[in-house]
């Protein structure tokens, strides 16, 4: 599993956790560094200040590197960058935006960069745009999605030929034999989200987590295609987009619904009937397991991974 | 690649071509046997005469074993059941209702029986009717599709842990690396749909299968969630789909828009401003291909095949 996601990030093994809003604080970060592979911060719901304090404490809990997650859209990504680079952290993923805005202004601070997309197009243009490695994520990830929906089992061998930029998979991927099919369709790293948010070092509550490992298959959805494509869990926030969507519900309409503070209250706050639940699709693949700890779930991984590539060698 | 699937059929190389409407007639059903596949007869869009015919010819193209695809909806279901019977067809690959209807009945004269299934819900349901094998098909795929939309990638593993039946996994998969991707996850067999409905034995128009051949990402898009959804290409016939369902259309509203007859239209007779074009989301990595023989996709899938297994011992 070594390669160019290993040595770029100068980790042990080429999983990334996803820097997931209400989820990826200092414990989830520090304890997949940790582990071997690259613990990011999720900035999304973080302030500059709050993300400081993370960063800080991330530092104190391992000697490893780790990385931010930001999303470009975000209204204060100058201030949280200036905090990034204020503190040294090594790597920063950008999200939801253009790669060009922030990679020369990155690397010239002596930060890796990779960018996530959802397509091929935005692919090419990381390469253009410099990053160190990009990140292709597919229909089934949890959260906000890209609005072509391509599935990752399409959309891992499109972008392996449209750049040659080192490859993060992500989306459906929970297990060590996933990490391998991503290999065999041209990926060097992964990007786990789902699987991470639901250990016993993520931010979010016991709630959300409980509920997360009991669901079935199509108790997620992709939603609010008509404002920025979001997978969801059912509930009741859930049930409200999806009725007024049914019933040709203006983006304006939307907005209104969805308020403020919803992903908070959700996630974090664990209000499973009023909050937005962002969950990828393969969580209902881990119905049933308790809230295992990040080195439970790395070992389970890694077993997994050495058991189903010996299965090919028979 | 020997297995359980190649023993239950008798074939070389555990590769199925779906039984797609306007696309699988004889001349593709005996080239996929003939190249050491399962080839697929699609009775969906054929009369029970039509489809006898189709059998006649299948069997004097080739001395290898194919099958015919049953959409168990179909009102005359019952007279192509009975060709089949009359015909000694020794494979039935039944989709879109249950498989506790008929899977006795075929297994009294014979007939092995392999259910289409897009939820291991469904796939436990036909292990408890007896079938021989369970096609698990995956989100991306084209044509009529599965409500939970769960992809290929979440879907197999599901499938994998629910079931012992002998699994074939569909959806996505148009290259040799995507079969052990596929393998990897628990599957083994796969049946590829698109890239055979783009090859020069399929019954489909050349202009349909040119537009296919010069797909983007995001080109196809699953519609029709009020009805049974289906993954369409972009046109007009999409476009008109798409803006009613955004307006909030009811089922009706969109039976009217979709009236009769559409998918020959579009498909076999190549309208395809007109037409109801349905082809999965993996036709975008075959951008650029000319429209090849099945032998030739045949070939380069083992060859891609090979050259991934090899690249995993390194």
């Amino acid at each position: 599993m070594k390669g160019r996601i290993t040595q770029l990030f100068d980790i042990e093994l080429p999983i990334i956790a996803g820097g997931m809003v209400w989820c990826s604080g200092w414990r989830l970060a520090a304890a997949v560094s940790n582990a071997g592979g690259l613990g990011l911060l999720g900035a999304g719901s973080m302030t500059p200040e709050v993300l400081r304090e993370h960063i800080v404490k991330c530092r104190q809990a391992t000697a490893k590197p780790f990385g931010v997650n930001v999303p470009l859209m975000k209204p204060d990504a100058a201030q949280i960058m200036d905090v990034i680079a204020q503190e040294h952290v090594p790597v920063v993923f950008t999200s939801a935006g253009s790669p060009k805005k922030w990679t020369s202004w990155l690397h010239e601070r002596g930060i890796k960069v990779a960018h996530v997309v959802a397509s091929s197009t935005f692919a090419i243009k990381c390469e253009q745009a410099g990053v160190d490695a990009v990140v292709a994520e597919g229909f089934e990830a949890g959260g906000h999605n890209g609005r072509e929906e391509t599935t990752t089992l399409c959309l891992i061998p499109a972008v392996r030929r449209a750049t040659s930029l080192p490859l993060i998979a992500a989306g459906g991927i929970a297990t060590g034999d996933a990490i391998l099919a991503m290999q065999v369709l041209g990926a060097e790293g992964v990007q786990i989200g789902t699987r991470f948010a639901l250990t016993q070092e993520s931010s979010a509550s016991d709630a959300f987590k409980q509920l997360c490992l009991n669901l079935n298959e199509g108790d997620t959805k992709l939603l609010l295609r008509k404002l920025s494509p979001t997978r969801l869990v059912r509930g009741g926030f859930f049930d409200a987009i999806e009725q007024a969507e049914n019933e040709g519900a203006s983006p304006e309409q939307l907005l209104e619904i969805i308020g403020t503070g919803k992903s908070r209250l959700g996630i974090f706050d664990g209000d499973l009937d009023n909050g937005e639940l962002e969950i990828g699709q393969v969580a209902s693949l881990m119905k049933g397991k308790p809230i295992q700890t990040v080195a439970q779930v790395i070992d389970e991984m890694k077993a997994e991974y050495d058991k189903a590539l010996m299965a090919l060698r028979v």
